[in-house]
């Protein structure tokens, strides 16, 4: 028997001898499958018998976008491509130029994502018209339901498996010639398929419909800050399903050069998604800037919503200026959404930062009673925001399934790639810290003690008080179908002290979170407490420090009292001592004394900084008994809102009109004051400026919006200047159609 | 009560107001501490009474440096400085200019490691010479023995935590004055700290002697490669002890930028050591090179020891070029056992490559038995190696401690860092692939299973075998104390199909791995087996494969076999097919018949790579029943050793001389042959080049070394030129005092 000798050598460096083929990174390249495919080896057994094997051809392809699109909740999407979601069937309609025939036709189509996609085995996947020959490796599939067959025209069902890639699939009609090759046709359509919360087979399936039309379908979010015992909020425009931002969204996977395969795991998905939000290490989306110098880029307080970044990043392809923790959040919810991950912006009060796990934050205090700066590098910031997504997790045990930190705002100063999470929430509250990814950081963000340490006269530092309670006070988010802030504090924490959260550090500290236990058994009890006390202020107001001393013995006790008044950032990072005072009180047995400190506006204004709040310290020492007290306590400034008004009735289609009010309450000219509006349509984002805003001014500002929509909607405004920022306004609408 | 008002605004950015101070990041980096460093918010109380308080002064420092190294056992290091190990007592002795008097005199030694020292607790260490008066805060500094005070001669033994920063620490003798301010004598020496495994309380406490002074203070070492029936060994000079190799290993950690807080804890500093060792993302020490063109650099294959790209690597803080698998570990090795961490090189045979924790290596044939190299991309490694260290997994239940893979290869593609581990052996053995570090992708690589995929006639894939025991056929390393393998295959894998195997396989799979398990069950039995067969080969030799088919039915079989030979990297990664060949065989019942393929030198000589080796890919087809059958063989071609003679006896300080032989017993010229000689000394490594060789003709080369310290050593010997490489000697000497 002699066989045709085909030596076919390949003496090339293939990959330099490492391996076969790269792996795919981008559903932005394109494999550039062949035209005709010859079955390499194949073995012509004569001539071909009839032109009808390979003479099939395509004439006409329906995707039934407007069903699948309903069908899959993708149909506010604003894009020119079939957009699915993955387990969930969807309908294509093939025309041919002649009848299929099963028996000796032989066709399928083609999913293919990236470069090099044979390689792998989802980045490549085939569903035949005729019957599957081979069960078992069929089951790698793609599903097809019947076909439905009329003359030319086929109709099939197909369902892409709840473990797909998700992202940008290109179409191919493949027709098979039996031991000669395959006869291909570029569909010139892509697919695109997303995480599918509606799935009870993809690991982001959320069983709730009020849930997943607020975290995977809602646009629109209010995102808080503030101080723990004031909360405020601000609105945010996420925009998931605007113009562009699908594609953005993939662009940043693409330019991390994700590995495709790695793709169908939402675990992976959303750890990248943390790490390409912000701008560091790898060229993302966001550069971080709290300084209050925002003259190269947009301050952070001024977006207002996710949109206008993402575009602005994909357009460049480079880095956007500048962003704080709120805006990572408002970003990487926009991504987690978009791609169809369940996710929530999540604000933690008293957010305890950069700790390397370590679960004491030490503040370290002068004889005088003021803070020393050379000592005290470790910070609790007013609050922090970070995402949830949900999801199960198939690398963890069942019972850390479920809702997962996930944190874009680059806060490691080491080395390595930022990225945070996915954090299983209820491992945090179990203490197992040690499970991936980042258990540990996340678990001191919550629950980090904070040590008062006091130098004695020979410069050596001793411990004197220790507050177990003073970090992650208030957990919180948006409520489902409401603005109103929920307390998700539970699902992080046990209630302080109780056995349950006892258990849970004892957990902790097992896995090498390091705390000092000895510090709760072995501190003095003190016989007088001091607490400071403040009302809620304006920006610009004076107002009074209350300190209450209370004598808790049967003595007469003398208190020298120390008050340090800073300014610090929202990092709780201090930017300057404006004041210190010093008063000494004489209290009799039992006895509680309160001592007023006035606060002037002038004092703290000329040093006001983006987002700034008040920072008192205190520190009192007993002469009797030399106990050594202390306390701290931050001072919200609040500051006014934009008013938003709407006129006349708001219609599809139609010009709407909006006006922007603001007065000017300061009795300084207000400098450099932008403002922006983000409202619905293709032309949502207006800007606007003024040179100055003298005290006791007003201005108003109309303009105009074309809803494309039906239904709820909303406009957002911000004003930003150097000397104010933060200030927001926003109105709900419903568009008739 | 009056005091003067000190308001010392700073109104300045802090750190751009996101954090207080940076960490530090490296240990060559020294904190500027003052001489002079006042008590902030001191209230003087009037004059200073006496001289003496602040009229200390040290008038001499002995380290002991010989008795502690000796008993440290860090006395190999060629060091200027003090090498100690963590939680083992060192002893210093100050002399003063008078006498201390405790009762008035207040000192203290601080060890401070980078910059920003005083804001980590880890960073700043005091030693008190007095009593130290808050227990509780002192439970965090350096234990301090009992003080022998003889006239104005303190010797103090003091222990450093066994939890300390590995590291170079600067030493300060500081005097306090109460109520004033500190002064400081910078004592200009430096203690470097190291890992301690005689130390019970250290995290890489190993409690066998012989295995310690294997793992921890071995310098030299054998590394396993060839094929797994066949294993090959290579002398290894690890040199941890040499000049300059301490502050190379910490030279890397400092440019990875690894924050020093971190380095207390060994899996955070063996991870960041593998992710150093490669030059990928960070400027390692090691640039890959697989192609075999190594005309930029050095070939892998030349190396004969650590030391000489780890200096290289000081010198420029540039990457060496180039490494492949057993350079990487070689030189991580060295890294780990200079830093303290006890570690050993492992061989994986047949280790599965880059497959993303999937768990099935897909081997595409087309209709005439040749691999498909389109399809085909992943690939198994005739040999794969990386290293183990042994530790205490504080973040891992301790069931995981013990032998940790750590792997400094770039093997994964996706972006991230190119680190691997550590990964706890066990874990690995009872399937926990999701433990931190990498566990899924050490598990593939010992674990995957190798599927044979065949075209049928419209082009559709079908598996046709499946074999489960072909990856991970042997892990071997060094026994302890000779140059045998030890098989340690147990420790990573229970016996296959054993009731443990397949517990741990489901284990694996529910974390997410991903195997096809059906192939087991619904594979079809095939009644004719095929298994290939060759001898030990030398490179340039002619052999026979051989094809050995079994008829195990009752019935006549006719076999259509199909064999491809091809030239492949020692990666797995084909380099060419230099054959193919097709036999017809017939078999009557129960009948075994064997078919012999010559295989020239000639033919794959002229195709041959670095370190490569033969593969036959072997598929047949029984005509009866249509059944399919598939079978592969590596072959490694042996190459021939160097010999390396001694003259004359070995003592200390005196010249020692080598001599190296070889003799070109192939039939064609060597070009450009370079030759390396590793020994004992400050100039211990030797190089020269031959133009050519001719065949038939043999080279000696005689060098000298001076051997500086008594007992075993030895030199090693390289050849490489581009037509042959791999190729080395050694021997070993016992240098007499």
């Amino acid at each position: 028997m002699e066989h045709p000798k085909q030596l076919l050598p390949d003496f090339n460096m293939r990959y330099r001898g490492k391996q076969n083929a790269p792996k795919g990174t981008s559903d932005a390249e394109k494999d550039d499958l062949p035209e005709f495919e010859p079955f390499k080896g194949a073995l012509p057994r004569g001539p071909i018998t009839s032109n009808d094997q390979y003479g099939l051809k395509l004439v006409k392809l329906d995707l039934h976008k407007s069903v699948n699109t309903r069908e899959h909740r993708t149909d506010k999407f604003k894009h020119h491509d079939l957009i699915i979601r993955r387990g969930q069937k969807f309908t294509m309609t093939l025309t041919f130029n002649r009848p299929y025939d099963v028996s000796t036709d032989y066709a399928m189509l083609e999913f293919v994502i990236g470069k090099n996609s044979r390689s792998g085995k989802a980045t490549y996947n085939i569903v035949l018209l005729n019957k599957c020959p081979y069960p078992d490796d069929c089951k790698n599939m793609w599903e097809r339901g019947e076909l439905n067959l009329t003359y030319n025209r086929i109709s099939v069902d197909i369902t892409p498996s709840a473990k797909s890639i998700v992202g940008k699939y290109h179409v191919y009609l493949t027709v098979s010639v039996p031991h000669w090759g395959k006869q291909r046709t570029d569909l010139e359509t892509d697919i695109y398929v997303l995480f599918n919360a509606w799935c009870q087979d993809d690991d982001v399936f959320l069983n709730d419909e009020a849930q997943r039309n607020e975290y995977v379908l809602n646009e629109r979010g209010i995102i808080f800050n503030g101080e723990t015992n004031h909360v405020s909020s601000r609105p945010w425009d996420f925009g998931q399903f605007k113009h562009g931002v699908l594609d953005a969204c993939f662009h940043c996977l693409n330019m991390s050069e994700m590995v495709l395969e790695d793709r169908k795991k939402v675990a992976l998905v959303a750890r990248r998604a943390s790490q390409m939000v912000n701008a560091l290490d790898d060229n993302g989306v966001l550069v971080g800037n709290w300084s209050g110098n925002y003259a190269m880029g947009t301050p952070p307080a001024a977006w207002t919503g996710s949109a206008e970044i993402l575009l602005q990043y994909k357009r460049n392809s480079a880095p956007v200026s500048y962003a704080q923790c709120w805006v990572y959040a408002g970003v990487l919810n926009t991504v987690l959404r978009c791609l169809g991950i369940p996710s929530r912006v999540v604000t933690n009060f008293n957010s305890a930062h950069d700790t390397n796990g370590n679960l004491t934050l030490d503040i370290f205090v002068d004889e005088d009673g003021s803070m020393n700066r050379d000592y005290t590098n470790d910070s609790v910031w007013n609050y922090h925001c970070w995402n949830e997504g949900f999801m199960k997790r198939t690398d963890l045990n069942s019972k850390y399934w479920g809702w997962q930190v996930v944190d874009a705002t680059p806060q490691e100063t080491s080395k390595g790639l930022f990225q945070c999470g996915p954090t299983s929430v209820k491992a945090i509250k179990e203490g197992q810290v040690c499970l991936q990814y980042d258990g540990k950081f996340v678990f001191a963000e919550v629950n980090s003690d904070v040590a008062f340490k006091m130098v004695d006269k020979h410069g050596l530092w001793k411990t004197v008080q220790v507050n177990t309670s003073h970090v992650g006070t208030k957990i919180v988010t948006k409520a489902v179908h409401s603005n109103a802030a929920e307390n998700i504090k539970d699902s992080y924490k046990y209630p302080e002290g109780s056995r349950a959260d006892l258990a849970t550090m004892a957990q902790a500290t097992s896995f090498g979170c390091e705390r000092d236990p000895f510090y709760r058994s072995s501190l003095q009890e003190t016989d007088v407490d001091i607490e400071l006390m403040a009302p809620a202020v304006q920006l610009g107001q004076n107002f009074y420090l209350t300190l209450e001393v209370q004598n808790k013995s049967l003595e007469q006790r003398t208190v020298q009292l120390s008050a340090t008044c800073c300014v610090t950032y929202y990092t709780g990072v201090d930017y300057g001592t404006f004041k210190e005072e010093r008063k000494l009180v004489s209290l009799g047995p039992s006895m509680t004394e309160k001592v007023n400190i006035e606060i002037l506006a002038n004092e703290y204004m000329g040093h006001m900084v983006d987002q700034g709040s008040l920072k008192f310290i205190c520190v009192g020492k007993v002469q009797e008994n030399n106990q050594v007290l202390g306390a701290s306590k931050v001072v919200l400034l609040e500051v006014p809102i934009l008013s938003l008004k709407l006129h006349g009735e708001v219609k599809v289609n139609q010009e709407m009109s909006v006006t922007l009010e603001f007065t000017n309450i300061f009795n300084v000219v207000l400098e450099h004051v932008n403002l922006r509006m983000e409202g619905p349509g293709e032309i949502g984002l207006k800007k606007k400026y003024y040179e100055y805003v003298s005290p006791g001014a007003s201005l108003t500002w109309t303009e105009s919006f074309v809803p494309d929509m039906p239904g709820t909607g909303g406009v957002v405004g911000s004003l930003v200047c150097p000397k104010l920022s933060h200030v927001y306004g926003e109105l709900d609408f419903d568009a008739q159609p």
